[in-house]
């Protein structure tokens, strides 16, 4: 589960950097949930054909990762964005120091876009 | 000016898919504000090759955007975090008002990430 999820935030990010006929494959086998053969037989290739090409899409995605680093710096932005939040939500409200809290957390936001 | 700081924000994000020799030429230009003969006599090569080695990278930045949107994303969150920010610094501090807004600030960019 968690490889197919990473997969679909690679896919999501990258994945108008693969050809349309790679991404019809690797949709098929992501987010369509079809087997090897089924998508072999869909598609009129083999299955070992079919193999090789997700795993080829699967190292590009990651390659591009490698180098631009984009997911992870959302995904770091979206964890702080997630705490700010719940900061802004706590029963009680806006103390100064939550205020500050906030305040910080933002900075730090702005610091990693 | 205008163009430099785009080109440098498109560089910024996908510089790493240009080739070493690109980036270099690149960075000369945009960075280094070198001149395109002082490129040229740098690194050997014509005038002319520089110029089209600029432009055709020019092009990859500006295609890569267009297929990943991912500058914009990141821009469009940069300024509703901003907003945040200046919210939870607002004098007066908390009230039950500010601290709705920042939430549903927060929530409209964990919806953008």
């Amino acid at each position: 589960v968690e490889k197919i999820v990473e997969q679909g935030i690679l896919y999501d990010f990258y994945g108008e950097l693969l050809t349309p006929h790679q991404r019809g494959i690797y949709e098929d086998a992501v987010y369509g949930d079809l087997s090897l053969s089924e998508i072999a037989e869909k598609r009129g290739i083999s299955r070992q054909g079919v193999y090789d090409l997700i795993r080829r899409c699967d190292r590009a995605l990651a390659g591009y990762e490698e180098k631009l680093h984009l997911v992870a710096r959302f995904l770091a932005v979206k964890q702080k964005v997630g705490e700010l939040k719940q900061l802004a939500g706590l029963p009680g409200g806006g103390t100064p120091q939550t205020m500050a809290h906030i305040r910080q957390l933002a900075e730090e936001i702005l610091e990693e876009l």
